[in-house]
């Protein structure tokens, strides 16, 4: 007959099939009712209506967020007010609210607001007994960026007391790429298909548009690509620009501009021109034209991005020109409107000696060449987005061209689909990368706030990792990621460990069992797969095209930079990829003061050796170790700090929704599976050229490394 | 200042953009609460909590949706008891439910159940005060159906005194198809993408395929498909065998048995066999190892499920074999195991002067040659799937080897993601249809059935509008569909007004203005589709590939059956395809007693007179216009019986959510254009060969037939 345990899999189980309010749709953005009694009647007591200054799309998107988010903190209803009053959250820019504060008493002082337009403050004022909160700003998008700041606040359980914002963002385009194509399939994407339904746009505006903008306004990024970089040039044409247009007036109250990419050979493959040469006036009027037609679709279009002469797209190089020939042709196409061209500076030809090199080699002698309005993007390393890379070397290198960074949130080397990997330390490592650009110190991240160049254009892109799956980024942990992408974007000094648990806390709860088991297992996640993957400066040894799972022995690409052969070059004697002098050199393209840290197999960074140095199997690392017993111990340390985190996760059974709880064991399970997956089949095969044992201690292979060989996974997304 | 009018926009948008209570994931099963007092207060004394009889997953899933469904409806939990009283919910199998009925008195008779396995019933029986209520039937999940059946009740506000039900299922297989590939890429499919995750199959098990089976189940439908006819043999790999274990697994206590699409050639493919001869021995021996493999993943496995020699399949004629010699030898495979082929006859080539003829052509002279176990599967048109198309005639021919038919619930040429069409009365105009198959009176839906040889299995299978998009169909109202066929493979008896009722009730609410102005919009849906775009028997005139918009005029493509010309032939003298004894004679494929309603184009029902008459532009219709002028009339007539249906649909403003109704609003929006689109882009057309006006007193054409012409969609979904 029926029993009690029976009973309670089958109540979870109404609970997992029917509940879906904890699918992860809300992002982080949950506004869950405060569950502290003293600090909800506080909160009841301090907030009791909004009071609006002034009419603006972004003011009225303000009110609505505040209008939902208090509601739901506070679980009552929060009416909008006539007048100000005590208690009342006074919304509106500086100049339109200032004198509904002064007719409540002419005591009050103007609020001193950031001078950067979309820096705001928060600041609660005393007045009767409730007293008073301003949020206000020079421009309505502060305002509104103002309000995401409060409600943060008070669902992380601030105290009424602790409620004070004065922030002002770092970097100017804060941006995010969607790599999705016209079909809806995204490259390099994990999580479903493009949210962007490009055939029922532009008539049918899915409200999910709005939550997505939404959520970017909450972090403050403010400008998007919604379009691949292996561009397509039917989005430069009339139906796609009526479907952008809709897109860009739904995104436009949440501050956040449009970029579209560009496809270089445009003007051939849509009028039948038979060059796209640069200089050609042809060519030059044909952008022209066609800018100026999307400026009046979208008055406040950000600009092109754009993807020339790398992996197949055309670019100026066809016709003999340079990447600042092209670069500055769509510059002064959109100049006239304020428009910018981000170029992005991802290119590897096969000719090169080291793929590491190129960018470098192509870029360097052009900087102080291109308009103005010209910034160059360049991916956080030299080669594309690995667990680990070195600082790509233009950054120390570049210093009259405004460079944006590019990092990767969608995880196309990081575990894809199924890892739990939190990037904010990855990211920050690159940031604060000593680069010694002009001889001074000077991290990645001073370069690319361009200190020297106050009056430059700044920036930061995400290659985003969103899809049409109900929770957004496939794994809940992704949103970890595009959350700390767009927390970074706009103040890069935050930690990694704060915004961790700024994210638990409005994800899930704020009880503290859960933010430090959490935040601990999210600080150690990207170690740990370094660990697993690609320890000590491995690089590149992923499944061909998909980037799925190891293959440190594939070899049958066309291109040998296109081979993870290319990139370990494990033989008899050891493994890496000898950059220093007495290799590619590639090195020299760091200043001394980096390339000294790292040009000396002994004394390198051992996270970074085999980045530059080929070594021994025999080499004696700082621990006393071989290298390969230090691979080794790597590649077991790594499955054994996952395993630690899958334990962690284990506890939180009764912090958690079952349906959020469930979701997230499931793909440490799968997780777990392929760590031991990487570990086993890149010792097994380096082990062929080492010919030395895993230590007995640890648990064997279970598979040979013909088994791991056999492998085929044709329909690995994102390809 | 601040405004009424915005602040109720401002409210609006905040419902929209936050609230996804109401977005359509959970279809018909809402379960809330009863908005009649007095009848809450009814069902809350009657049903006071569930008792279980016997142990079993679908009895468990059974108690777990009625705990879902009661909670919800009642808005107060239900106690799992542990012995039955008076207002109990008696759930089991009646061999174990009677026991319990019998302890608690003699008088009590064992309840009638139906013989088939799959009925049920529902009674109420006097005891004490709130008397009790049971759900029971020869088998668990029949008791599941009918936990499902009172719950729909429940949902439709029925009084306690009219809960009863006896139901058993007039066919034996009631499937869906998902056209879905390996890539999650559906073909056809216009709600994203597949809802199968296989990259994370087999260990992440998304909730979603647990709702998919409860769906399912609460219509009845007992077999699925989850992989395209068009099929890929790498499904029959170890790896997809396990992904696909995981959903028989989640998919068994709901009733539903997999079957897999298999690809004829895949000895050869997996196995480097050199042919797939079917009476070669070793391809025997080959799909009997695989099909035993199968069975030890999958016990209950339902069979294959296979197109061949159909638009490029490889299939028993690339060996000079027939259809029966394929399916038989499949058959041999999967019978040891109970298991089923389902041999599609939708095949057409391209030597043939008519392709209207040809499914009958290859099948007919195999009546008689199939094993039992095998059933053929025939649209229930003779081409494929038209807004209206006459019974195929293999249903009036075949009489010794059972037909399943096939209806395509997703609407490739059906106005697809963005037209509300209800088909349950296109699926009951053919199942209606008279055959006098046999030269006795027999419809379409007796010859599935089997009349003549009750040991025969019987089955209708639909192809699947369901994927990844939230809602599950894309346009809400493809919901009803999924229900419809659902329902009528259930009970092919029930009108499509009580279907529609039904699903309406469940699905918003029950409130007398919107069940009768959505079920008014629902029924003269179809008829409304079939005039704007193939009136009069028009057919197969829509974009090539896509099957997307009109494309009359296409004459592109390289054989001639794929070309709009080839099925309107209009010409300067008339329109319509000659398929009398003066023409391809494909009437004569029909009983006389068919063809001779159809033969004389005076006399022919006109829904059929361009099917089967070429007919001048002058002909005189019964109503005594031209035919120019009833064409002409029906395309404008289309598009004013949808314009009243976006009329009807915005009356209920406030009778449904604003998440939901906004969803429709901007669905019909976009309906509107596009019939629109195809009066103009046809009309334009057609009159290129009447050479006749367009009456002065209709809304003029406000694009030229050129610019029609000129549309491209290189991305319109399906393809």
């Amino acid at each position: 007959m029926f029993k009690k345990t029976l009973l309670s899999v089958l109540i979870l189980f109404v609970l997992l099939s029917t509940s879906h309010s904890e699918d992860g749709y809300e992002l982080w953005l949950r506004y869950k009712k405060c569950d502290q009694p003293q600090l909800l009647a506080s909160y009841r007591n301090h907030f009791s209506g909004i009071f609006l200054a002034g009419n603006h799309p972004s003011i009225d998107a303000a009110f609505s967020e505040m209008v939902h988010g208090l509601s739901g903190i506070m679980d009552k209803n929060i009416p909008l007010l006539k007048s100000p009053q005590e208690g009342a959250i006074l919304i509106g820019t500086v100049t339109e609210l200032f004198p509904h504060l002064q007719k409540l008493s002419p005591s009050f002082k103007r609020p001193v607001v950031p001078q950067k337009k979309e820096g705001y403050v928060v600041v609660r004022i005393p007045y009767k007994q409730h007293g008073l909160t301003i949020i206000t700003s020079t421009s309505p998008v502060g305002v509104l960026y103002g309000s995401f700041h409060l409600l943060r606040l008070l669902q992380s359980q601030t105290p009424v007391e602790k409620l004070a914002a004065n922030e002002s963002p770092a970097l100017d385009l804060r941006m995010l790429n969607h790599w999705d194509n016209l079909t809806r399939h995204v490259e390099r994407g994990y999580a479903g298909i493009a949210l962007w339904n490009w055939h029922t746009l532009p008539d049918y505006k899915d409200p999910r548009y709005t939550d997505y903008a939404r959520a970017n306004a909450s972090l403050g990024i403010n400008a998007v690509t919604v379009t691949n970089v292996n561009a397509n040039a039917l989005v430069l044409t009339k139906p796609y620009l009526e479907k952008l247009q809709a897109l860009a007036d739904i995104f436009r109250p949440y501050g956040i501009r449009l970029f579209l990419t560009a496809r270089f050979s445009a003007p051939i493959e849509l009028d039948k021109f038979k060059t796209a040469d640069p200089l050609d006036e042809g060519v030059k009027a044909w952008w022209k034209r066609k800018t100026d037609e999307i400026y009046q679709y979208i008055p406040d279009f950000g600009g092109f991005l754009v993807k020339a002469n790398s992996e197949g797209q055309p670019g100026p190089q066809n016709y003999k020109r340079n990447h600042a020939d092209g670069a500055n042709m769509l510059a002064d196409a959109v100049a006239p409107h304020g428009g910018n061209i981000v170029w992005r500076a991802f290119v590897y030809n096969p000719e090169s000696d080291d793929r590491f090199k190129q960018a470098y080699e192509e870029f360097k002698p052009l900087d102080g060449q291109f308009r103005n309005n010209v910034l160059v993007q360049v991916k956080n390393g030299p080669i594309d987005f690995q667990p680990r890379e070195p600082f790509s070397p233009l950054f120390g290198a570049i210093s009259k061209t405004p460079l944006i960074m590019e990092f990767q949130i969608t995880q196309e080397y990081l575990g894809q689909a199924t890892h739990l990997v939190y990037q904010a330390p990855m990211f920050k490592e690159v940031l604060n990368a000593e680069t010694f650009s002009n001889g001074k110190p000077a991290t990645v991240l001073n370069v690319i706030e361009q200190r020297l160049r106050p009056d430059a254009l700044t920036g930061i892109a995400g290659v985003a990792n969103i899809g049409n799956d109900r929770n957004w980024t496939g794994h809940l942990f992704g949103q970890a990621n595009w959350y700390a992408f767009g927390r970074l974007a706009w103040n890069p000094n935050l930690s990694s460990e704060s915004i961790a648990e700024e994210w638990i806390r409005q994800t899930f709860n704020n009880h503290p069992v859960t933010v430090q088991t959490v935040q601990k297992m999210m600080m150690g996640s990207h170690e740990s797969l370094v660990r697993y993957m690609t320890p000590l400066g491995l690089a590149h040894i992923m499944g061909n095209g998909h980037h799925y799972g190891p293959l440190p022995w594939g070899n049958t690409l066309g291109r040998p930079d296109w081979n993870p052969v290319y990139y370990h070059r494990a033989d008899s004697f050891g493994i890496g990829f000898n950059r220093t002098a007495t290799g590619t050199n590639a090195l020299a393209q760091y200043a001394p003061e980096v390339r000294k840290q790292w040009e000396d197999s002994n004394s390198c960074d051992e996270k970074y050796l085999l980045w530059f140095h080929h070594v021994s199997w025999q080499h004696k690392m700082k621990s006393g170790k071989t290298l390969w017993q230090e691979l080794t111990d790597h590649y077991y340390q790594g499955v054994n700090d996952m395993r630690k985190m899958k334990v962690e996760w284990s506890g939180l059974v009764k912090k958690i929704d079952p349906e959020r709880f469930n979701h997230v064991s499931m793909l440490l399970g799968i997780q777990e599976k392929e760590a031991v997956w990487w570990r086993n089949a890149c010792l097994l095969y380096f082990q062929t050229f080492s010919k030395m044992p895993i230590p007995a201690h640890y648990e064997q292979p279970d598979q040979t490394l013909e088994y791991y060989k056999s492998l085929r996974f044709p329909y690995a997304p994102g390809n």
